[in-house]
This record gives C-alpha cells, structure tokens and sequence, in this order.
C-alpha cells in the first residue's frame, strides 16, 4: 500500500492560511514536501493563490489517496466544503468551514486514510461561536483520538530551538501553583517518547528551564525549583532519561547552551515562546506530541491583518507539512535519520 | 582640560574578570576604545593576560589623568591593592581585592576624575562576606552616589536589542504583586531620560512587555494588563512620551517587531534576559541609568569554570568599555550622534 498523503486543515478562510497553502504548493518540489491534500475550500485557495500571483492548479477529489498521482501538477483538495474568499474580513460561514474543515481532515488523519495533520491557523474565539468548544486546535485533535488533553503536548520547533511549555494559557501568577511533580513527570515522559519515535532521536536530552531567576538561587528568588523541580528531574534521571535541570532559564538559550539539548521544558508560555520566536519567528512549528496521530501547524495566528496582501512568510506552514512528513515516515518505519 | 579616562573595577581577580580586561585593552584599537585604567590588581592583570598569551604591559599610575598617555603603549593600574592570581579559586583576599577596587574606581568616577565606570564580574556571596551589603554592584553605585536603589534602573543592552526588568531577583510568584503603576511610571521616566542624554537617541521608542501570555486577552489569563499596565502606559503616552503596550511578551523580541522599539520594558528577570541572551549572549552589556555616573559592565558573571583557560569571550567586557565611553561623550557634550 503506498505511503497515504498529509491532510492539511484550510484554517480560517479570512486569514493567511489559504494563501500560505498555496505558497507551500508551489514550493514543493524544491522544499521536498510529501503529498498533501487540503480539506475543503477549492474557491478559496484559488482565490488566495491569486493574491499572491501564484499559478495554482486545482484539482478536486473525493478520496485522500486520489492525492498521491494528482500532487505534482496540482492542488488536490476534497470536494465539499467552500466559500467565498474575503481576505481580513472573518465571518461565522468562513468559521463553519475552518471547523468543517478541520473535522474532515482530523477524521481522515484518525482513519488512517491521511498519514499526518496538518492545520492551519484558525481565530477561536470565532470558532467558539460556532460550537467548537475546545481551547485550542491541540485539545480538538486529543479529544478526537479520545485522549484526555494533558496528554497531548504542545512543542515548539524551530530551526534552532525546540521548547515545551507545561502550562499554556493561565495568568502568570497561576504558574507557580501550578507546576506539581506530576505534570513535569507526565509531560517529560510524553516528550521523550515522541522525541524519539518521530524525531529519530535515540536519547533525547531533556533541559528543564527553572521557575524563578537563577533557579532560585539556593532558595533566596523561590523555592519551587528545589522543591518541586529538582526531585521529580533528579527521579527521572535515575530511571535513564536524560533529564537536567532545573538550568536557571536566560542562560538557557544561548547559542553555546543550545547545543547541550535537544528539548527545553519550560514553566510556562512566554518562557518557551520568547525565545523560539526571538530566534526562529518565521518557521516555528508547532508539533503535538503524544498522540496516536502527527500533527503540526505553523506557529502563527490567522493574522487577518495582513492576509491577501502577499506578506505573509510561508516558511512555518511550508516547515510544518515537512515536519509533519517526516514524522509520519519516521512513524510508519520508512525514514532512516 | 583633557576628557578623563574611563574607570575599570577589576572584579574576582579569581573569575574571568582580569583577562577580559587584558584582551579588551589588545584589542584597544581595532575597537576604538577611550583611554581606561584599572582600580588596582596590576600583578593580577599581568598573570592573567599570560593565561591567553597576550602581550600586556602593566604600568603603574598614581593618578587617573596618567592614563591617557600611556594608554596606547601600556594598561594603567593604580597602585595599590593587588593580590596572587589564582584562576577558578577565589577566596576572602580575591574578595576584599575586588571590593577595594570597586570602591575606589566608583569613587574617582563619583569625584569627576574618571568618566565613566566599568565593573567587571564579582560574587555577590563572596563579596557579602567582607562586607559588601549590596544586592548588586548596581546598588553600590547608587549608594555611593546618595541615590536610592530604586532610582538605578538596570538596562540589559546588546547589538539586536535593549531591555529593562522592573523587577529583578524575585521569586515569580512575587512579580505580579510587585509590578505597580509608580514603578513603572518611575522607571519608565529615567529610561526615557537616559536612552536621550547618553544614548542619543531623541524620542527614544519604549515598549512595554505584558505580564501574562498574550497580555492577558482580554482579562482571560490574568488582569493586571488591563488593570495595572495599561492605564499607566495610557498616561505615559498622553504626556507625550512615546511608550505602547502592553505587548504580547512573546511576539515583541521577534527580527521584525525589534524594529519598533528602543528598549523593551519587562516585568521580571527572565523575560527581560531570555531574549538578550538568546541574541546577543557574548555581547551583553549591563548598563546603569538614572545615576549622576555612567556605569556599565559585562552581562555575564565571574565565570570562574573556565577562567584562565583563554576561553571566555572578551565581546561584552570590549561592549562595555566602549559603551560607557560613548554614553560619557555625549553627556558631556563632546558626541555628535
């Protein structure tokens, strides 16, 4: 049986996605992306293309596999779902599609039918109107595989840098709270298993960023990182993980310290997200782990702002389908690192 | 009367402080670098310059204003206190050495004999224990010049980007409760004072980091954007100073974003430093604001790993040196931006 091809979601059809998929297309041959096809939205990536003065051959299907012969000469996408293209201008139909969308290609990823997800950027709190009632498009994909959504994680990849927050969307002064053994456990192991099933990594070495400056210093700036990191980093060694930490967190992502590992564990979001962004902005993935199913998606909002004005930097969406690739291969046992 | 030369403090004489100042004064042409001396340690300096192979020669001054003859044919040390060079061992005589050299360059520079002052490395816990009371050398500074610890503001200032934490050594959990609108007020008023008088820069551009993740989104993720950042950035700007915010933490220290500002102010240590350091790690430079001297120093500690083993970088210390000269210049008027 061939290889089937990625799924890639349209996103929300007012912003950069649509144009950004088209893009990709266009580059695959020199980006060396497998085949793909997008769920949904034929009018609109035809329309997006054209903002960016991109020749973008379309061709509909109604079966995933239809996508492995079509994918060099054209776009395949499902038949179906669509809309018209209004370029910054998000509707609820156009928030319709982007969960038609998804829905389709998450249930075709699960099937089996598709080798990898990948999704493009969508506005939830749009979506939230119009039923979808998850907090992001990771949790989505979890409770689809019927996973509980702590054991999906959400890791940064960039070029130069890969980074998991342990706790996402809460205020800053929720973080210390929580932060408990368990959770770092949980998602320590989660990483190292994935780091190596889909990265191709043997031994993945594991840096956790310290809660406070300097890690605490011996207690003086907080106690939680010789509390509560120190012990659960320490019993996770023992076992054979390489784990180290807590490492006091600004000297963590220097150019020579970068080189130490291969993942960084942070507390919390701007932890992880500052300097992923600071150094790789226009190609960060965001890859989740854990899952029976590959996901990623560029690391970047809908950015309605800037949509159909040809800006938008295709690097991350273009990073994100070969990631996913990759994966996928790596999954299946067909690439050898 | 001549411009008087720059003031160097020679820091742990056991950490990478004497031969950064060794290779700093090598290197005096290439990098253009104002006439310094240093506050004592002149059998030091010469044992550490051997370490990396560099030719030094040390002459003995009894004043500062001998400095700026002899400078391009020899380092000038004041006479006085120096010690054994012990590289990676520092001990009480190395702390009292640099304690006595930090107060007696802080106080030619307090006394207009000096320019400026350049601190290299110290341990603060090693320094405690001969009696510095100080959290830092920054306070140090403030002290000796009458000025509240609070009116020192510590910029954080490398090649791609400048930052300001308002809080500094503190737990996490302490940040949200100390982040208030006089503080930021206060300090938002001496960076835009000091980015004009010893930076040059004429309506200098200040941008305001968020506490929470997204800055809070709309009060989802925590309040204080809203209720404490905002109002206080909103008053600033009336006024005429010419600060936003608050901003996402993690989109602000993006290649692109960095264009907009001159100075990131950021709520505590790590989102202030992570992305300094993930930039610029081997020429950060520690600059103090708001005190009637200019101080700088290397944004890196006594590095006493790897001291005498010619392999730290000597980028910051060059960075600091030469960043106090032009911040001395223009505050006396003698710079042309």
């Amino acid at each position: 049986m061939d290889f089937p091809p990625l799924a890639v979601s349209l996103g929300d059809p007012a912003g950069v996605g649509p144009e950004l998929i088209a893009a990709a297309w266009a580059r695959r041959e020199a980006e060396e992306l497998l085949p793909f096809f997008v769920a949904g939205g034929a009018e609109i990536l035809r329309a997006a293309a054209q903002t960016r003065g991109l020749y973008l051959p379309v061709t509909e299907i109604f079966h995933p596999a239809e996508a492995l012969d079509l994918f060099d000469h054209a776009l395949p996408v499902l038949a179906g779902a669509d809309g018209d293209y209004a370029a910054g201008l998000p509707d609820r139909a156009g928030a319709e599609l982007a969960l038609a969308s998804l829905s389709e290609a998450t249930e075709l990823v699960r099937a089996g039918e598709a080798s990898a997800l990948i999704t493009a950027p969508i506005a939830k709190a749009r979506l939230a109107e119009v039923g979808f009632d998850h907090p992001g498009q990771t949790e989505f994909v979890a409770a689809a595989c019927s996973y509980a959504p702590g054991d999906a994680v959400m890791m940064l990849a960039g070029p130069q840098l890969r980074t998991v927050p342990l706790t996402v969307h809460v205020a800053l002064k929720d973080v210390p709270g929580l932060i408990t053994p368990a959770l770092i456990e949980r998602k320590a192991r989660i990483v190292a298993m994935a780091l190596y099933r889909d990265f191709g990594i043997a031994k993945p070495r594991i840096a956790v960023a310290a809660l406070n400056p300097h890690a605490g210093e011996g207690g003086r700036m907080g106690r939680e990182d010789i509390d509560v990191l120190a012990p659960v980093i320490a019993a996770l060694a023992a076992e054979g993980i390489a784990i180290t930490g807590p490492h006091p967190a600004d000297g963590l992502f220097t150019a020579h310290a970068r080189q130490s590992f291969d993942v960084a564990l942070c507390m919390y979001h701007d932890q992880a997200l500052i300097p992923l962004k600071a150094l790789d902005f226009d190609s960060g993935v965001n890859v989740t782990l854990g899952l029976p199913v590959v996901r990623t998606s560029p690391d970047h909002g809908t950015a309605f702002g800037i949509a159909g004005q040809n800006t938008a930097d295709p690097g991350a969406t273009i990073a994100a389908i070969r990631m996913a690739g990759l994966c996928a291969l790596r999954r299946a046992g067909l690439y050898e690192d």
